[in-house]
């Protein structure tokens, strides 16, 4: 197995990700949101370009008010209008418990696009790792990490979490007694997944968004997103859109 | 002073680099083979896009044949009819004192190219990496570290190279009593500068284009490419060319 962490946005567009397992990382926030909507129990969770694309797939969708939520952020703040905002805190199972969320973040959503391609695509935050980790070993094929960044380039808690995922996974093939070959770039994720993993709280200082979030008086939701594999939700890609992982699982035999 | 580090080439349109300090980093082997030419007492060394294009530049150039040497690599491999190849150990004064380079390298010279814009651009590598800190900080502005990377993509020993030159600049500008402002990628590179430092013949194993240069017989190679600080020479631009750095340090009044 071949695994590749694709450490800024900037380079999407020269990821062949066809035939190989994708996993989408944006840690701070959008995609501990989603873990944290499915494991809350949401129907799917659409990601969307931008706010007028979620208002038009309302439309276009012709559901019943109540059962599809808008949800997102655009600089870190809600959305006007939106039912929804970027906290995982706010997506508890009374929120979203069977309804489908239309979602559009900053950077998030963009990775989330951009990892269609792929044979099979998760979302991963630090919250779900070990999941993930187990996910992408039962798949068995190459891996590419998705880091969402920040403006189109790099983020720290990005690498650090891709970098716990691939740690993870290199640990579990050898527990298999399977070879895994690393990308320079999955190197240096991993080992700076190393340095942070048992003190992820360094990243409250390190990182430039965690400082903005911070400011902006977001440190519930750093908490939040800075806890370690709490959940064994792994939400997979299915036709578009974002499920709870387990029926997907099930039907992967996982 | 802000540092920032675009840890992939694939970031590079992004940059804005007006009125900021640039520093081109491509250790196996191209800014190594630069400084290396520079020390060595080249004239200048004037990188172009390929191989026709330094052939064009050669005619244009309407100099003596041997005042001026063609040189460089494609995939790691000299290029028929070039006068040197892109080994650091070919760029002896015998060879290269008070000649002009036309060089062409894979990665190297893109990332040189990528650099035009900034408002003072050095190159480094691992030989001479305490020598560019020195620069950058005598220069002051805020500064953008553009690692070559490979094909496009991130490479382990240029991040390191990167990380290293970042601890340098921020350790002496705290010793000046000055702040120094780090992106998330500086903070990342620093972290891999800093695990490697000490011991950079562990890149040997966890580089990939280590491991390929190896394979290719290129080990004499690989060891005057992990020399830490070993040349105080800062080649830098001028009108195109790069220069060795002490014409121009002096006008500077460094």
């Amino acid at each position: 197995m071949r695994l590749h962490v694709a450490l800024s946005p900037a380079e999407f567009a020269g990821l062949g990700l066809s035939g190989r397992t994708a996993v989408v990382v944006d840690v701070m926030r959008a995609t501990t949101t989603v873990v944290a909507a499915c494991a809350a129990g949401c129907r799917r969770v659409i990601p969307v370009a931008d706010a007028a694309a979620a208002r038009a797939h309302l439309r276009a969708s012709g559901l019943p008010p109540g059962e599809t939520l808008l949800a997102g952020e655009r600089g870190g703040d809600p959305i006007a209008g939106f039912d929804l905002g970027n906290s995982p805190l706010e997506y508890t199972p009374e929120r979203v418990r069977g309804r489908t969320l239309l979602l559009t973040t900053t950077n998030g959503t963009a990775a989330m696009l951009a990892a269609r391609g792929a044979a099979a695509t998760a979302v991963a935050a630090l919250t779900n790792v070990d999941a993930v980790a187990r996910w992408v070993r039962a798949h068995g094929r190459d891996a590419t990490v998705l880091c969402a960044g920040a403006q189109g380039g790099f983020s720290l808690e990005d690498a650090v979490c891709a970098g716990i995922l691939v740690e993870r996974i290199v640990a579990g093939a050898r527990r298999d007694g399977r070879s895994v070959e690393v990308s320079d770039a999955a190197v240096a994720a991993r080992r700076l997944g190393a340095h942070y993993a048992g003190r992820l709280g360094l990243l409250l200082e390190d990182s430039t968004w965690a400082r903005t979030l911070a400011r902006a008086g977001r440190a519930a939701d750093l908490a939040a997103c800075l806890a370690l594999s709490t959940v064994d939700e792994v939400p997979v890609f299915d036709d578009g859109a974002i499920v709870p992982g387990r029926v997907t699982s099930r039907a992967d035999g996982l």
